[in-house]
């Protein structure tokens, strides 16, 4: 637990020339498999750490709970390594009574139809969740100072990725810019999920008023995120890609790309934006 | 098909405090259904084109098959949008005669067991996939000096990022720094898939004596999907993760991260490097 680094030795091929063999840190990368009621559900490859809020931002943006009494009990499974000592690659989700266990049978992502002539159309839709919390409305005002300034709040709290050059982070913010939660992993759907996680387990989904920020591009997956959790903007680093905007467009939220020094391009949404 | 970019307005925030409304340029992002034998195997977000080669990269690094000739045909859905059009987001492929259908049950992903005393072992067997061309023992031999002009060489062949900033791109190149194959798409995987499929349809599988060289990091699943192919160097501009690392020693294969500039990090199989 909380293996966030490995060292390992290494051969530096330096600029002049030479070599030289050093150790290294390394961002810790494992595979957890999420299990519902002991069904294995999913294996994500993760940073380890924060397991638990991660499985739950999994579950919630993945439209299995909508709120942090959907589920009750989360443990690690006895799962022992090749030297008997717990691997903690396994965590047990329990779902409170009345809440329906995800579907986990093949089909769950495709409109079942011997027909092509919708198959493109139901896969499209397939992908597309349907979240309790829509953006859409949410009041967020956010001033353009304030929003320039999230990239440098969200590297300040980038601990990992300075050693090891090897995570994504996400933070959610409020409109002060006040940092409500920043987490860091090898996969950037994890770490929104780790952060969304933590808002759930606080009890404060849906996140109205807070703009999610993420250190890398924004995908169609992480716009799907933030929307499901009720998250009103999402900005992010690099670019996004055109079905991010579209999903956006549609939920009503504001996306924002490129945030990178005294400067921004606002795609979506721009009326939650003040001089 | 080929719809490498979408056009959309944006408002752009000047240093100068001013803001702007100009159209920016775009990576497309769509799902791509790919269906074996009719059934619906998996959906990936992927920038459109080069989906045949996808599916075949797909195909093998997912362990369903080895050689080109697994493979009888590939072709597009009849799939249609709102106003009649094909999408080109579903591809059907036919499996040659005798080559079994990929497992497309819940279990598949899961070694299914009541004990949880082995499960974080096990979870972690499956995401190791079993490969029929080992690159381990493989002769590739790179020059310093060839391998250090890689990055730029796949620069050179990344057409839609210098518009975009979007896109991640994969290149295979043999011990001479030719390059064989390029490929951009907003997956990395994806990317990753693209070439190794190509080199599929051209029947260069196993990919011996290669480099693959890719934009961004290098995960165990981008190691993995080498590992399928046979491709004996894996080389990264950023940083691996730690399971990357443990799964190129294991299987032979020579792992290469941070390559920029005049320099770089060999984290496994330093013997194929020459000065």
């Amino acid at each position: 637990m909380g293996r966030l680094t490995v060292r390992r030795p290494v051969l530096r091929l330096n600029p002049d020339g030479t070599t030289r063999s050093r150790p290294d840190t390394l961002a810790a990368e494992e595979p957890l498999e999420i299990r519902v009621g002991g069904t294995p559900l999913s294996v994500t490859m993760r940073t380890p750490g924060h397991d638990v809020e991660l499985a739950h931002g999994f579950l919630l943006t993945e439209g299995v709970v909508g709120s942090r009494d959907d589920i009750a009990s989360a443990r690690y499974c006895d799962s022992v390594d090749d030297e008997g000592r717990n691997t903690y690659n396994v965590l047990d989700i329990d779902l409170a009574p009345g809440v329906a266990p995800p579907d986990v049978s093949v089909e769950r992502n495709f409109y079942t139809t011997s027909s092509c002539g919708v198959c493109g159309k139901a896969s499209l839709d397939a992908v597309r969740l349907k979240t309790r919390h829509s953006p859409a409305g949410d009041p967020l005002r956010i001033r353009r100072e304030v929003l320039l300034e999230l990239p440098d709040r969200l590297r300040e709290r980038q601990k990992v990725f300075g050693s090891t050059g090897g995570l994504h982070a996400a933070g959610l913010f409020d409109a002060d810019g006040e940092l409500l939660a920043a987490r860091e992993d090898v996969g950037r759907h994890n770490a929104v999920d780790k952060v969304l996680g933590r808002m759930l387990m606080d009890d404060r989904i849906p996140a109205g008023g807070t703009v999610l920020m993420v250190s890398g591009r924004a995908s169609f997956e992480l716009v799907q995120k933030a929307v499901m959790a009720g998250v009103p903007m999402l900005a992010a680093v690099s670019a996004p890609s055109s079905l991010a905007v579209e999903l956006a467009d549609e939920a009503g939220m504001t996306l924002v790309g490129f945030l990178r020094g005294a400067t921004g391009n606002v795609y979506t949404g721009q009326e939650r934006l003040e001089p």
